[in-house]
């Protein structure tokens, strides 16, 4: 294994970091919070070490770089930006013990939103910005941002596989850095698109940024105790469409662009994913009718609570716990689903929901007729066995590790309601569960080790699980 | 295809039935109770009117019969039966509305053992033993005893493989015949022995025979309201052994027989499923402890609560929706695992969740090294890549059904403990659920709407989906 090339994307790893907390470190400073200020300040310098060592120890890397490594330096590197991330937050002493500043940060990065805090308002303001950034820059990821800026060399393939989202990946064009560019451009294009329009409502700019970088990444992390619940209804739509927006494959905005708009309105993915949404929200407004105010408000929070959900965004603008329990039922499905592939959104996601549905119709079809052979086609190109046999064995996984998951959190004293959605919550990386973990609750009660499975869940479901579960296998670190 | 022989068999199917309609009908003579009796009569005759109408019509069949024959023959089969099967229940008013009484009598069939009736003891003497009866025949299948007794026939090997459950079905001996009769008379004589061990109890012959059934069949459905909380500790662990002597493949006990014990032992299936058993127990007796009365009175409760889930019969003897979550977290995973394959039991089976993991681990060991190429082996013998494949499919198909069922039967006011635990335990073929449906209370109060999905998920449990679901689907009606 090459032990180098992955202690130096590892050291690449920390760089950016220290480079996107000198933003609130000069945040702090201007609103004269000291203390926050050489929170951060103690954490550049300490990264800036750690990884100018890793930097002169791996400098003669050797070439050889495949799948394996390409997933250790990611599991890796996501465990590393989580641990010197959450530092601001005990040094400051806003968040005292560790874990519980760990779970905000792994929340953060990996864009579940889930939080320990009961009173955000209280959080300084270079802290709550620290907080929401993780979210966007987890959302798109942090290596395909390295990938953009930096050339490390190898087969680059890899590493954008380990951490995006979806059961393969699409170049968009052939060179892999210019693929990586091409997605950061669109994701800062549409980020300043939302700020611009939350400009336009109650919000001041400070308040529009933060909330699009939770947008952006389908964080969901909120500046608020209630979330986005204060705000008008004009500025709980626009984060609607943008939720639903940063929800649907980025490949598709690339299409857009370059003007084969038709190609994008065939696509399966793109259909399933609209088509959910819109039952859902539909559903949902019938079911809950008698839970809203009016006709035209129910439908707003219905649409956003999907929107919400499904995204794996996790804001929310009513107590959705109080629903019926269809309504429940509804957005647990979707907690599953979750959004499209190659979006900054969790889940299952749309494309592997698409190739169990049509993997299951096959065998229902080969069971009938033994003797034919068929394929999978997704958008009229045929699926590559390999891939079909893998999304397979991933939602076997992804139901053993939830199982397990449940299994460990149901020791704390919770319902078996609260245990479930809070690992559903965590591991598709949406936030807010039902019960003791609903949209007017938070983690922060949970024990340490509940607490630790949800962080292994928010990291497994952010890397779609592989990444983070070739750390613990013994054969990986085994010499051959 | 060939609709004469699909007939033919569904002939058999209906005389197999009223034949043994005719102990409960004597039941009810001896006991003075005519109405009853007048409603079995009524009953057996248009059973043998329909049967005969059955036979005669279908009497040159072809000899074309495959896999589609197999399972659609399967389906309407037990479909059929159950339908005929609840009719004494309305004839003599004592289930009054047809969807309850088909909701029972589906419930005994597939040996669920889940109940609409608040009032057990309230049925009389020979629909209790027709009940209980339903249990036993279920268990084991009405094909297997059909091809014990009658030659029927045709590539008999597609009509056990769509009923016995599990991924793969073992002929013991070459010949099919042989092998349906070996194991009905293991059935028998394992019944037989429960009972003799239950005389030696504080049951009378008559309690101890039906019970027997409802513990062979792994059905559950009890004879007192309170299940088998009355009976003495004694009988208590009679059943839990015998619960989970039936959950075993039945391949091992014929390997018994013969002489090979050692093949027995080295079984991964049969180690798996006592490996969950004894661990399970273990874990519920120390977190539910302070439940319990006593040290040997929880290890007692717990073992036999463990022994009731996974062999999916439903039994209880003590509210386990009462214990503490970890510990219903544990009864909700033995649920969907359930029992071993070829045996009476439901869920998805110990030896497909051997394969799924086997086949999980194999794709993780494949993205690390993409070029390998491995095979899967159960016992050291290599598992077919199209069992591999149609067990996960099974799995996916099973996730769908039990989310598409869980949101129906949410539309009813329950919670959604109630509608969960419902599903589960009505597509597993156990019996009683949680909350709402927990062991102390009853599905009486659903709607018909889940009445009626919950009617289909025990069937598609009991038959492994995909007899049932070939049923619904267009192509296999169309004229080629």
């Amino acid at each position: 294994m090459n032990y180098k090339k992955i202690g130096r994307i590892n050291g690449f790893f920390l760089l950016v970091e220290a480079f996107f907390m000198l933003p609130p470190l000069i945040l702090c400073m201007f609103d004269g919070d000291w203390r926050t200020a050489g929170a951060f300040g103690l954490t550049i310098l300490l990264i800036a070490a750690v990884s100018t060592l890793l930097m002169i120890f791996t400098k003669q890397e050797g070439k050889h770089f495949y799948a394996k490594e390409g997933l250790i330096s990611t599991g890796i590197g996501w465990i590393l930006l989580s641990l010197f991330g959450c530092l601001p937050f005990v040094f400051s002493k806003q968040i005292p013990h560790f874990i519980d500043a760990l779970f905000e940060t792994v929340s953060g990065f990996t864009t579940t939103g889930a939080s320990v805090l009961s009173n955000v308002e209280g959080l300084t303001m270079g802290l709550q910005y620290w907080r929401c950034f993780t979210n966007w820059l987890g959302g798109m990821g942090v290596l395909v941002f390295i990938l953009a800026i930096a050339p490390i060399g190898g087969d680059s393939i890899y590493l954008l596989q380990a951490e995006s989202p979806g059961p393969n990946v699409d170049k968009l064009v052939p060179k892999m850095r210019r693929t990586a560019t091409i997605l950061y451009i669109i994701y800062i294009g549409l980020t300043l698109l939302d700020v611009l329009f939350l400009l336009c409502g109650e919000m001041n700019l400070y308040e529009s940024v933060c909330t699009a970088f939770t947008t952006a990444g389908t964080g969901g992390f909120g500046l608020k105790n209630d979330s986005i619940a204060g705000y008008s209804a004009y500025t709980q739509i626009v984060c609607t469409v943008f939720m639903l927006l940063f929800g649907v494959n980025f490949s598709c905005y690339y299409l857009i662009l370059i003007g084969q708009i038709r190609n994008v309105w065939k696509d399966e993915e793109f259909r399933l994913y609209w088509g959910l949404a819109l039952v859902s929200g539909v559903l949902i407004t019938v079911n809950a009718f008698r839970c809203f105010a009016g006709g035209v408000d129910g439908i707003r929070h219905a649409f956003f609570q999907v929107a919400s959900i499904m995204t794996t965004t996790g804001y929310s603008t009513v107590d959705f716990d109080t629903w019926p329990t269809f309504s429940k039922a509804v957005l647990l499905c979707l907690m599953v689903v979750g959004a499209s592939a190659g979006s900054t959104g969790g889940g299952l996601k749309c494309s592997r929901l698409l190739i169990l549905l049509k993997n299951a119709r096959r065998n229902l079809r080969q069971l009938v007729h033994p003797n034919t052979v068929e394929v999978i086609r997704v958008n009229d190109r045929v699926i590559n066995e390999r891939v079909v046999t893998n999304t397979t064995a991933y939602f076997v996984v992804y139901a053993l590790i939830l199982t397990v998951s449940v299994l460990i959190v149901s020791l704390d004293r919770v319902t078996f309601t609260t245990s479930f959605s809070a690992v559903l919550a965590c591991f598709n990386n949406i936030g807010p569960g039902l019960d003791q973990v609903g949209p007017m609750y938070n983690y922060g009660d949970l024990s340490i080790l509940s607490k630790l499975v949800l962080i292994f869940d928010m990291l497994a479901g952010r890397l779609e699980i592989f990444p983070l579960l070739i750390l613990f296998r013994y054969s990986t670190w085994k010499r051959y």
